[in-house]
């Protein structure tokens, strides 16, 4: 498992490791209202018509369209006013001919009407008769049954993120539980023997843990349950067993290795041992996250094909990382079936950023300015560093075709 | 209290709105493991530095710096090897001129050493013995002590949303506990004779509620914790009994309105009662929405100014303004220090979109496509149909000061 034998640009990498995931979302029913961000795992139909009655979409008067045909200002049609429509109920009286109703908007249409006229184009005469100075036609401000949705219609697919919109839409349909993908639990393992609990006195040449919290955070922000198996010493028997008990108990596993070379591939190793099929990628070229393993390990008790992404030890390459590979991972778990479309602010770069060929590279950046076009200036210091991330607003990517961006060129910013 | 005598720009209504409305955050303290999204109330300061050891960033060899001059491949240094650097301890020996350590990417450095040779640049010729044979700094390959952060900087100042890079920058220094700004209680009260709780048996003229819903997933995504008021009928008692136990127990209102004229008449009179300052804007310049309320209420038990914010009552609208004027309030009330950057997609418009001068559109798109530019296709439906947000991947903005968009033009695409 020597690793950089062959380093995959970072889209092919992911790929090899999503081909070799199988993903059977598990369902649980929550409640409608407290479904914001779950993923739906059957499509939702429609029980019944959005609207179920038809309703009027203005203020003004529910008629017959035909009684307004050819009415202008100069020549209206007259028509008499018999009720007004209450708000939530359906009216007992119905429309004759020449006869209209008093509405306010979603008010819904008495019997024999087929229209509302806006009571702008209205004008009341005397008591009980109006003129109606603009002809409408049939249909015309009217919500009629069915417009949004009809029984039956497939009104949000499986694999979709519940945003308020849709939280809305299930309410207004009455389906106020239903089965969402359970969220899928990710192990995550702090290796290292330099590493100490974040709450631990810290001794000279120790660090304390940032890994296992940057990448809950992460894993709790794109829907999983981070499972914290702590700090394991760089010992393979120790490594081995840490690792397959969270192989065992989550649908997935991150671990972040210690930073020598050689813990690394003690790292590679075991989690190669995990197999079949193990490492399928070990080496990516970017930067940073070069040395990543990805992996598919059924060394476990159900023998499920599951995820083990083994990330540098370094906490903003693991971060990064973690974003480009884990975050997939679990979108593919929580059987999301769109690719994440990943919104960016637009910045102007105000130095030039070298780069090399071939290789991906994510720079962090702060923005300035605000009136008119933000500007993006790398935050500078060594890779290692967790405050040179939580200085940055963002990341920009340096593709691999390019040879670096210049000063003045346009360029994404994501959110981090 | 008529509405629309002047339709304000919705920037200009916002700014109104937010000039009358002191901010006096509540801290609350919260384990850091759990403060994501979470808002610092104080600036964190640096307990100590980061590093706070001098740690080497590659495998080589540590030594001093001085022992290299002038080697070269051809003309190597030799340094006798007298120990190696354990992970996670400190070195016991100290290094003498010509000597050096084994050492791994993350050790510390051993006294007597200010550089490392990376081990790429090295021979080992006999044992105990290596080759330098590249001339290395002083402080080459070495993190040293503060190079992230220095005993009292400011790493964090207040008002800042918690990501993944905070909590770790935090767990770094063994903050595993800090007060971040208690979530403000925003209270959600649905009015209108229609409407029916979202579990209830729907008679015909009757809709469930949805606006409770919608909003509460919006408030609980803006960092706040919705308080639902459930359904209140149009009449002007009740309304200002639900308003003004709401403000008792809130720090912001939001009313949605029933449907007519009236009922929002009614509701601006409600709110108004509740002054002083009462309802500063009436009419929005803005579709959908354009009978929005901001009003800010000191009727309360504390007689402190609170946002009340009237929404119109259909769900498109509503949900539209609350992302314009609630997200806004509740970002000042946590007291964010500065303003929302809204990331976007960008996508190519596939129609044209005519629009009214003057006032600000938005249109909800679906995004098709992928490889290569994205295609925004406006989702048609009436204004009022919660399924035309649910279909639609996010929203373009048509300025005030455009007469449309054309089929072709680049747009920004706002996630909702």
């Amino acid at each position: 498992m020597p690793e950089f034998l062959q380093l995959l640009p970072p889209a092919e990498a992911l790929a090899r490791l999503l081909e070799q995931l199988p993903t059977q979302p598990r369902p649980e029913e929550v409640e409608t209202s407290a479904a914001l961000g779950r993923v739906t795992i059957f499509p939702v139909l429609a029980p019944h018509p959005l609207p179920d009655f038809a309703r009027s979409t203005v203020d003004g008067y529910a008629l017959r369209a035909t009684d307004t045909h050819g009415a202008s200002e100069s020549l209206p049609a007259y028509s008499s006013v018999v009720g007004e429509v209450m708000m939530g109920v359906e009216s007992a009286f119905t429309l004759d001919a020449n006869q209209c109703a008093l509405i306010h908007t979603g008010g819904m249409l008495p019997n024999g009407a087929d229209a509302v006229a806006m009571v702008e184009t209205t004008q009341s005469v005397r008591a009980g008769e109006v003129e109606v100075m603009r002809a409408v036609a049939v249909g015309e401000n009217v919500l009629r049954v069915g417009e949004d949705v009809n029984t039956g219609d497939e009104v949000i697919p499986a694999g979709v993120h519940l945003r308020p919109a849709e939280i809305g839409g299930l309410m207004a349909l009455g389906i106020t539980h239903l089965p969402v993908v359970r969220k899928p639990q990710i192990g995550i393992i702090s290796s290292g023997d330099e590493v100490v609990p974040a709450s631990a006195e810290v001794h000279p040449g120790q660090v304390r843990d940032v890994n296992s919290f940057t990448l809950s955070a992460l894993i709790e922000q794109a829907g999983g349950i981070p499972v914290r198996s702590g700090i394991i010493p760089d010992q393979a028997q120790l490594l081995h067993g840490a690792v397959r008990q969270a192989l065992d108990e989550c649908e997935a596993v991150v671990v972040t290795a210690g930073s020598s070379a050689s813990a690394r591939d003690l790292t590679a190793e075991v989690i190669d041992s995990l197999g079949p099929p193990g490492v399928l990628v070990h080496g990516v070229n970017v930067r940073p996250g070069k040395p990543t393993i990805l992996a598919v390990c059924t060394g476990n008790g159900d023998q499920t094909p599951k995820a083990v992404i083994g990330l540098p030890g370094n906490p903003v390459s693991a971060l990064v990382i973690a974003d480009l590979f884990l975050v997939p991972v679990i979108e593919r778990l929580l059987g999301i079936s769109r690719p994440r479309l990943r919104a960016s602010l637009r910045a102007r770069l105000k130095i030039n950023l070298p780069s090399q060929a071939g290789r991906e590279d994510w720079v962090p950046v702060r923005l300035t300015g605000g009136d008119g076009i933000l500007e993006a200036e790398p935050v500078f210091g060594k890779s290692n560093l967790i405050f040179t991330l939580a200085r940055a607003d963002g990341l920009i990517c340096i593709p691999a075709n390019a040879t670096g961006l210049s000063a003045g060129e346009v360029v994404d910013v994501f959110q981090n």
